[in-house]
C-alpha cells in the first residue's frame, strides 16, 4: 500500500439522536444500531484498511472515548488516537490531525471520514476513493465526495457542482433544504448529498487553513513541534480552549477556490436518525424493523422496535412508532416526532441528572 | 379474639391477567401492583388479623408458592399453609381447608377469602364481617358478601337477593352479564356483586359438601384422619388427582337453600385486570397512571405505565394504552385489548418456552 496515504477518522460525536441507545458514555460510533455484528467505527476502519496501512490511521476523538476506540480497533496503537479535550466541530479536529501529520510526513495524502456512516457497496466506495486520490495527487484540490441523491432528502446538506462530470468543481455548498427545495435539487441534477468525506494532500489543507482559518492555523502552527511529544496534551488543551468552533465546510470548503466533488453512488447513509435506521433496515411483512430476539407484534405496522439481548416484547396496536428499550431507559415515540429526542433528553436530565444520558 | 373463628385465604391463583408483571413463579397475590408498599396477600392477612388470631389462619395455595406465602406472612407457621398439588377451583380448595379444620375444631366458624382483592374501607369491611359472623352463629346459613354495585360492571358475577335488607336470602347467582344486562341489574336494585368472600359455620359447609358435592365430600372424608399428619401430602395428592374441578358457587352456593348475602359497601375491587388497576389508581393531570420513578409523558393520555425500579421511560403520543415493562418483558397494548393478554402469553410461550411466562 502507498505509505503516503493516511486515513483520519473523526469519532468525537456524542450521538444524542440515538438516545436512549446511544449515551454520552457510549455514542453511536461504538454501537451496532443496525445489528450487523460490528460497530460503526469498526466498519469504518475495516473499509479503509483495504487501502490504508494500519500505521497510517489516525482517529480523532474526545479523550473520554480513547479506550473505547482502542477496544474497537485494537490494530491501532495508542499514539494514533488524538484526543480532543472538548468538541470544536470538524475544522479544529481536522487541523489537529493535519498538523500532527505534518510532523510525520509532509508528503501525506489524507482521507478524512466520519466514524459512523453506512456504506453498503464497499468496492464501489474504494473505487471512488482511488479515483479521488489519483485526482488530488495530480491537482492541488480539496476534494469531497458527493452522493448521487435518490430522494428529496431534507436531512442532508447538498453540494452544487458546475458540471455533471464524475469529478467537478464545486459551485456551492447548501445547508439542509426544505421539502420543496430538496425536490428541486433532485430534479435539477446539479446537486449531490454532502457526505462529509474529504480527500486532499496535506500541503493543500494546511495552505487552506493558513488562508481561510488563519487563527486556527496560527494556534496549531504554534504548537506543532509539541505534537507527538509529552507536551502535546497540555498544548492541545490550551489550543482547543482558544480556538473557535467551526465546521470544515463553513470554514474552508465554502470559501476555497480549489474545491472539487467526486460523485459517488455506493449505498451511503449517514444513519443520522432512527428514521434512517428504519429506512436502512430489513423490514418484516408488516414493514416493521425488529431488533431483538423475541418481538411479537399484533396490529403493528411501519415501526422500529429495538430491545436489549434476551428481552421479550409484545407490542399491539402501534403504527409508525419508534420503540427503543435499553436496560435503564424505555422510549416510545411516533416516528415523525423523533426530532423531539433532544428535548426528551433535556427533560430526563432535569429529573435524573446525567445518570441516564 | 374469638378462638373459634378461622380465616381461610385462598391463594392458589397464577394471575396470568397481569402478565408480564405476574408470572407463574410470582402471581398476583404476591405482587404490589397498585404500589401500596405491600403485596395483596399481605394486605389480606393484615385486614383479617384485626379479628382473627394468628394461629387461626389457613392459607391454601399451590405447593410451589408455599415458601412465598411464608415470606409474605412470616407470622404463620408452616402447617398453616395447605398445599394443593394442582388447582381444582374453589370447591376442593375450601373442602381441603374445611376437613382440615374439622380435625382441629369442630365448632369452627370460617371466613373464606381470596388473597388478591382490594378493600379500601377496612373498618366498614370488619363491621360487615362481624355482622355476618353474628348471623351465622345464630343461623345455619351459608353466607356470602355482596357488594353494592356502583356501575354496570360486566367483569363480575352478580347475586340476586330476595329482599333489600342488609342480610337477605339469595334468589340466584348469575354469571358475568353483558352490558345491557349489567345496566338492568344496576337499575333494578336487587343485584349485588359477588365478592367471593364467604362466612359459615364449619358444620354447615361440611353438611353442604355432603349434600351437594358428595363425591368431593367422600374423597376428603376418606382421608380426614391423615390431615395434619405425615401422610397428608400423599393423601391429598391422590384426592386432588381424583376430584372434579368445580367452583364453590356452582357446586354449593347455587344449589343450597340456606344461602344468604350480606350487602356491603367498603370500596371493594377484585383488581382482576390492568383496566381495574387503572381505575383504582391515582391519575395525574393527563389521566395517566404512572408506576415508576421517572416517567416522562408527552401527548399521552388515559394510559397506565408500569416500570421496574430505577428505570426511566419517555412515552410520546399514546392514548388509552397499557405499558408494562419488567426486567425481561415489555408489553405495549391498547387498554381495550387487554383480554388478548392470554393469547400474547401463548404466543410468547410458543417461541421461548416457559422462560418468560
Amino acid at each position: 500500500m502507498n505509505s503516503n496515504r493516511y486515513c483520519v477518522i473523526m469519532a468525537g460525536g456524542i450521538g444524542s439522536r440515538f438516545w436512549p441507545m446511544s449515551r454520552q458514555s457510549c455514542p453511536k460510533q461504538f454501537l451496532d444500531i443496525l445489528g450487523t455484528g460490528r460497530s460503526f467505527i469498526r466498519h469504518t476502519y475495516e473499509r479503509f484498511a483495504k487501502i490504508i496501512p494500519n500505521e497510517n490511521f489516525i482517529v480523532v476523538t474526545n479523550r473520554r472515548y480513547k479506550q473505547q476506540v482502542l477496544e474497537h480497533i485494537p490494530e491501532l496503537s495508542e499514539e494514533q488516537i488524538l484526543c480532543e479535550p472538548i468538541g470544536r466541530n470538524t475544522a479544529p479536529c481536522i487541523a489537529y490531525a493535519a498538523y500532527t501529520l505534518k510532523q510525520k510526513n509532509p508528503n501525506a495524502e489524507m482521507i478524512v471520514s466520519p466514524a459512523d456512516h453506512l456504506i453498503l457497496n464497499e468496492n464501489e466506495f474504494i473505487r471512488v476513493l482511488e479515483s479521488s486520490l489519483e485526482f488530488i495527487s495530480k491537482n492541488s484540490a480539496l476534494m469531497t465526495i458527493g452522493i448521487t441523491p435518490t430522494r428529496p432528502e431534507t436531512g442532508y446538506g447538498y453540494i452544487q457542482r458546475t458540471t455533471n462530470d464524475t469529478i467537478s468543481a464545486v459551485k456551492c455548498f447548501t445547508e439542509k433544504p426544505n421539502r420543496e427545495m430538496a425536490q428541486a435539487f433532485l430534479d435539477c441534477g446539479e446537486f449531490l448529498w454532502n457526505s462529509g468525506i474529504f480527500i486532499w494532500r496535506l500541503a493543500d489543507i494546511i495552505a487552506a487553513f493558513e488562508k481561510y482559518l488563519p487563527e486556527h492555523s496560527a494556534l496549531f502552527g504554534a504548537i506543532e513541534r509539541k505534537l507527538g511529544t509529552e507536551a502535546e496534551a497540555e498544548a492541545i488543551e490550551l489550543v482547543f480552549s482558544q480556538c473557535k468552533s467551526i465546521s470544515i465546510d463553513y470554514g474552508v470548503m465554502e470559501k476555497a477556490d480549489n474545491v472539487y466533488v467526486h460523485s459517488g453512488d455506493f449505498g451511503w447513509s449517514d444513519v443520522g436518525t432512527w428514521g434512517s435506521v428504519y429506512q436502512q433496515s430489513r423490514k418484516d411483512r408488516y414493514a416493521n424493523v425488529l431488533n431483538g430476539s423475541t418481538i411479537q407484534t399484533y396490529n403493528t405496522r411501519n415501526s422500529l422496535i429495538s430491545l436489549p439481548k434476551d428481552k421479550v416484547a409484545v407490542v399491539s396496536g402501534l403504527k409508525d412508532y419508534i420503540i427503543v428499550d435499553t436496560d435503564d431507559v424505555l422510549m416510545i415515540c411516533p416516528k415523525d416526532e423523533e426530532q423531539n429526542i433532544k428535548s426528551f433528553i433535556e427533560d430526563v436530565k432535569y429529573v435524573t441528572g446525567d445518570k441516564h444520558i
